[in-house]
């Protein structure tokens, strides 16, 4: 096979393969409608205007990282309004999250969970708590029977590390969709980092569905194998954009696409060699295809106005 | 040999090693009194304050890649300011500049080349032109000579990418110091399109030292081989935090680095792994040194409203 690139028309019915590996639907990501589901506030400020008030509605559980208390806080001007988006948890070493603001949500009673371990981040410590939270029975149970003072019972160095170790492995799971905010364009090694967890979740917390919404994209990972993705025509028209296939783990062949304004086959791919798909579009009118020999980041650029009218 | 991570204390002598491959000083980067320079702003918003009028004064060239115009023109309040801020060029395939926006420009002087072609994004276009302005015998002539209308005598679809093509082999070339406004942060396929852009004018146009500044951060490539790294005392203390070494062309191995606050070496760092050295930080008092097996992106975190008082 040779490499190959055909430029589509701006609109085109995609034809679904008879088969595939996984299934993806835009729509369901930005609004689970609570069901399985959790929204995960980094320490970056809320960029995302109005849509915030909606989307915290969307999922079941909602927690931040450290610093991402903070920011929470500040995108409220009034303690009234603060008061009505209470988030379940807030971990991590809790040296960004201020005095006053941990004294404002412990009164509230949200459960603030201390790790002090330097060996993973907040992020990492977030995606601990949650597995915890949905899949270890009594977890739940123990963390309202004990209370901050205690810090729930959990070793605070990396208790939820070692249950999570210890545990993980008996968990029967089922898939979480977990939506992350401020996790690109902050510090930029804090944004690889982000990236980096995208790739390493896919294999050790495989049942998260984990997604970034910025200002400007929402980002995923397109897993090895063909993917389908879907979505509404109206919801295409109006609010997706650009996007870019991005090879961050590393060199790669993009097996095949079916749905973009410029498809490709059995195309290398790789940032060394500044050969990249970007500045690409969906044109295919409800779904594209997208198969991959290694997994690679996809960016789609949305119209943040517009999406209220979708979730 | 195996792989070692080695904490070292907040401030530390490193001993310059006897031979390395690269010298790089953070300061002039940052300011290279107008010696062989140019500074070039991309479509996104300028984020970086007053320090911008600052930087404007530091760099030889200045060039509007497209839209970038818009940027540079929003910047300011009124046309008296704007008239003491002229680019040399803008140029691009002119989609997204504002009509009225180029006329302001265009009325002042300015230099507007238009380049239609699709084969090479308004970022790399900007490329071609500086080497021309900065090597090719009699560009700067030709420019000067020709208007507007005639595009200065530049084929309007890819006249820049031709006479790049077919002169650069003869060109005696020399550093140039470009810094880069805008290139990250953006929509995302675009922050990435500017991190091919490092890897790939490190092997097309080796001249360019090339670096990036965001609202955070100021970043760039550290080649293949040992780099030395040298910055003021005082600028290390007062501007300097967290960094990152960040293998976005691949998985790589950095041999050694010394003067960091967790030094490794032969480490295997790939981000599908996982394997990233993030919030890392410089700790050698006025250098630090990195070798590695092949390029990585280094992003240094800077006190930008500090910045003021060193370049």
């Amino acid at each position: 096979m040779s490499e190959a690139v055909l430029e589509n028309p701006d609109s085109m019915v995609v034809k679904k393969p008879a088969s595939y590996s996984h299934e993806l639907d835009l729509t369901e990501l930005l609004s689970p409608n609570k069901h399985d589901s959790a929204l995960l506030i980094l320490n970056q400020k809320i960029a995302i205007g109005k849509l915030f008030e909606k989307l915290w509605a969307n999922y079941q559980v909602r927690i931040c990282a450290d610093g991402g208390a903070n920011r929470l806080y500040e995108y409220f001007s009034h303690d009234v309004e603060r008061s009505k988006f209470l988030p379940d948890y807030i971990v991590g070493d809790l040296d960004s999250v201020r005095d006053e603001i941990l004294s404002f949500y412990l009164e509230r009673g949200v459960t603030i969970i201390g790790q002090t371990s330097q060996y993973s981040t907040d992020f990492t410590k977030s995606l601990r708590l949650l597995s915890l939270h949905f899949y270890h029975a009594g977890f739940q149970q123990m963390v309202k029977a004990n209370n901050f003072q205690e810090n729930y019972g959990i070793d605070n160095c990396d208790g939820l590390f070692q249950l999570y170790k210890m545990n993980r492995a008996s968990w029967n799971t089922r898939s979480i969709n977990l939506m992350v905010l401020n996790a690109i364009d902050g510090r930029f090694d804090q944004t690889i980092h982000s990236i980096t967890q995208l790739y390493t979740a896919s294999k050790t917390d495989a049942y998260y569905r984990l997604c970034y919404l910025t200002s400007t994209d929402l980002i995923i990972l397109v897993p090895t194998g063909g993917t389908l993705i879907r979505y509404d025509k109206q919801f295409k028209t109006q609010c997706i954009r650009n996007c870019g296939l991005l090879p961050l783990g590393g060199p790669t062949v993009i097996n095949s696409t079916r749905g973009l304004k410029w498809d490709v086959s059995d195309w290398h791919t790789s940032i060394m060699e500044g050969k990249v798909s970007s500045s690409n579009r969906f044109v295919g009118e409800d779904c594209c295809y997208i198969d991959v020999k290694d997994p690679v980041v996809l960016n789609i650029e949305l119209t943040l106005p517009k999406l209220h009218e979708f979730i």
